[in-house]
């Protein structure tokens, strides 16, 4: 059994790895860290654990490393990369749910999060966990960066076509729509029901903090320096994101060899479905780790459309956090997230 | 393991047990009859199902008989009873979330339904399986009614206050509100979202088809006719039943008398829930098997108002038609139902 | 031309205000008192608004009567009474939207509201703005309490009954369900969108602040004192107040005879629509000054149930608001209030 | 008065006609054509619309020529066509929502609607009636063609960028996000309030009938052919079109330059809102003829975004088709469409 704990459980992600938490048997929460609700019953902060008898407890390294195995940190940036070197010293592995560790290259970490980094070293150790591209570092790692919501969907969404050099480099779109609990639990203006419902509006435009993280593992992808116009909306509806990315040909594929393409490259991957016949859409992974896609090409202009969806809590934060767990702990891959998608 | 079959798969409720029940350590979907989809696999009608193996069948008592240790039956009423007498005779035990078994009189049944009972002998055998008050019928029964979802959370509400005959039998009311999924999967222009969102309104006032089958259980508590009246309401949301509940006390008993009521009353119950801080509200028990309630005292009226919520899918459907069915073949009675809602 | 000016117009029902007497043919606003966005262009708070020139003023009594014949005070309590002295001897008209003067006793203001009245004098030359029942009052009136929105959902929907004497004062039941404008434009965790949609609950229960101005209209209507037990509910929608409404008939009367008696009573009221064919839903009157009803009668129990229906941002404030300024200005009382519903 | 007559007054389009031409000074809707309800009064189908005396009258070119001066026709493609002829004999003015008439080039029509045009040669005199684009040709014309609504959207984005010839029309894509309304009034599963909320998906990829549309216009624009990656996709709310737009640079321009070509482009038109500040969203303009739209450059990949923001009923419909009315009668562009949204 791998004893777990989370720090950030009354936030949006940390109550998703609970609540699948709860349904993993191999798995136990046996921590919960919280800045506001210490002692605390979890079913205060969240209505839907009110028959659940975990407690919150302080933000405390010793208690964590005395009753984890596993630590989740699913805080703002700068929570983690202040326990990390701590934690891991006390043989606890570490799943960053934030940013922390999520650069190669530290410095942008700093210029587009603004603060300095505590551990750059403890930085080239860790190891970004996007299980479907870097399943055997992860395997072996101590500290996973667990990806950005937009950031999986996108990168999944175009692996194949980049690994094989298919795309111009240049072209690259992804407009992409989230649901609003990926701007997490703290209510502001923008998110009150009344101005957030039957409304839709972009946001972030052009200086995302996702965008770094999209290009740095494009260019990984691509081998050489990738960028993309990437444009982030806001949808009145509580979890998904759509990514709808485009981009231009440089070889003559038709449609059948890429949809060729992407069952091969996903072969192995059980949360990726590649969709045939029909659209993905949001509700179809609620609450799930599934990444749905298919793509199209529009012969005129020799252009690839590709649609990429996730839960942006499921495979897009706490879904892919355990699916990273079971990496690391040598589980299989799909433990506890096996479950399907509320429809309706 | 139980090997279960399920006709009417595609419908909500038929789409909410293949969800739960693949989470079912002790069952087994082995069949899944349809009149539309035959041949088809689940995921064309159900496109979170799109990663199931699973193929529709026909619906035919033969293949039910060898392949099912238990048949759920999600069908429009009429469609149980036409082949109830065959697959019990079988040795099957059949679950019916219709209306076909849920009247111990069926001249009610006739007169609400429209249509003649074919089994009125078999009908005296059926189980009303509200499982909370019915437990020790259910284990023994071979033919289960399933509650209806209003009817759930009316009778959980008042059944305290009815057993102790605190109440003016004359003066109860119940406005429910329901999410859309309560009236089912087929498109319908009330229901069209531009139409149906933004917007509340009630429908069938006085006469909703669920007023006979609650006053019988009410009555049967009460141990007198007891009537009601009952305001259904449509609400735009997809999952819920929020069931407000009044009436008039004949005994001096104060809240917190009540409240010692109700909690020792559901003491054995795991999937009520009695709040005594905080309302309930429909999303903490979103894709659960929960009924949460509370209650307060008017000294200046000596009314009492009870709130009762349930997913209607879930406890309202699907839920405890599992939960019947882990009665039925000695299974734990919350085995396969410990989810918690997923909030957001 | 009526010179209007508006102290709280960045809230719900202050926006209303402007959008309503944009299209008012006889009336301009002139004045926009906002204690956060002194100097800014209305669109500033509103986007809607953004190609309006109107620019936010200091609240300050000296411009007000200056420039304005007629005041709107949308905010919350206390913030009325503490100029109405100041204007009104000014000779303006004095319009508030909140709580400080709808209480014909101060006492259970000052009780409920929990702070001390400081003009309760004036308050005694207060009308209580509900126009259907008190418009010869209102037309020689200086100083108007438009109603709150609950009440005058619940109020106009037994105004017919209580007239008559017809109902058991003792049996009366209001289950109301509001969009979630009704809470105000502020930002808090109840409302953020994640917790707030695909969710309904009760709150309130028994003490909410709108019960003892309802009971205060049932007592006038009735001659007596009358309660009633009052739920409110918030549902996931922008605008819209759904009361549903019963009793206990003490007289013989049937469904037509009581459809009869509503017509007869609101023959002259525009805005009210009784539906003999049909249940009122809230999008009917999204954005309008209309109050839809009906009303069944279960002749087993002798209990009518009505349902009355409002946009509370319309009727339920600024639209009633406005339908007073027309009245006390001697205008005729449709003017700027004749737009119908989006729907959708 | 300009005798305004409708074909298709219970459809969407339809709807709002009647609701804006209620506040419009000098129109009158004189006559309501159509199929299903004939004799009955408007509010039967549309219960905002209870109040109103108008009812339903046969379709019936001789009624039309007799009691309209301008007639709308919001009906399926086939339909204005199949009157077009007798109806201008007539001497009425004609204004097709639908997109008999769109098309410069029958062909194009004919072979992505599957059917015959009846009158080519009349199809040459029509002109399309995006009215910042066209005034003077509408001022003059007999028959109009309303544009479609993701045309409109799309068009006004770009109009200043390809008049000015400043893009690599190789590179255009628009992602754009439609409310459920833009797929009309009939109830259809994809549409179903259950599967339709909390639920975000891409339709009609690269073939989506406005495609043929918005090429024809932007090609008329750059004055030579281009070709766009369209991508429509369904948003759960009920109004509104957001069409996110980009494309590459061909010229060395930054974000100033940009804005004052825009703000220079629309300087006469009432209903373009250029934001220099802030986001459009889809919710300032609900309800309205706004069309809301800003941009940003990345200098990076010289490329820029475009944001373009209509209610898909207001500008992308009925608004559009009353500004076409003002222009063809001589009225003042913006009589009858000058209200604000409703936010919330």
């Amino acid at each position: 059994m791998i004893r777990v704990g989370i720090i950030g459980a009354s936030g949006y992600a940390g109550r998703e790895l609970i609540r699948l938490l709860l349904n993993h048997p191999f798995a136990k929460v046996t921590y919960a860290g919280s800045r506001t609700y210490v002692g605390e019953p979890l079913g205060k902060a969240t209505p839907a654990f009110r028959h659940l008898d975990l407690k919150s407890s302080e933000i405390n390294t010793e208690m964590i490393k005395e009753n984890c195995d596993c630590l989740f940190t699913a805080v703002p940036h700068g929570g983690c990369m202040a326990l990390a070197e701590e934690v891991l010293a006390g043989g606890v592995k570490l799943i960053d749910l934030g940013t922390d560790f999520r650069f190669r290259d530290v410095k942008i970490y700093e210029e587009w999060y603004g603060i300095e980094h505590v551990c750059p070293e403890l930085s080239k150790t860790a190891v970004y966990g996007l299980c479907e591209l870097y399943k055997e570092q992860i395997k072996g790692a101590d500290l996973v960066a667990n990806p950005g919501c937009y950031p999986t969907s996108i990168i999944l969404g175009l692996a194949p076509l980049l690994s094989k050099g298919y795309l111009d480099l240049a072209s690259i779109v992804s407009d992409s729509m989230s649901g609003v609990s990926g701007a997490g639990a703290t209510a502001k203006p923008m998110y009150h029901y009344p101005e957030c419902t039957e409304n839709l509006r972009a946001y972030g435009l052009i200086s995302h903090r996702h965008r770094p993280e999209i290009e740095q593992e494009l260019s990984a992808l691509a081998g050489q320096e990738t960028m993309l116009t990437f444009t982030p909306h806001l949808v009145p509806m509580t979890r998904g994101i759509h990514s709808t990315i485009s981009g231009k040909l440089v070889v003559d594929v038709n449609e059948s060899e890429l949809f060729d393409l992407y069952q091969d490259f996903y072969a192995d991957a059980y949360f990726v479905r590649v969709l045939t016949e029909g659209n993905p859409e949001t509700k179809a992974v609620y609450g799930t780790n599934f990444c749905d896609m298919t793509l199209r090409v529009d012969p005129r202009m020799r252009r690839v459309v590709i649609l990429s969806v996730i839960d942006n809590l499921g495979k897009g934060a706490a879904g892919q956090a355990i699916q990273n767990m079971n990496l690391l702990f040598g589980r299989p891959e799909t433990e506890g997230l096996l479950s399907t998608a509320l429809l309706p």
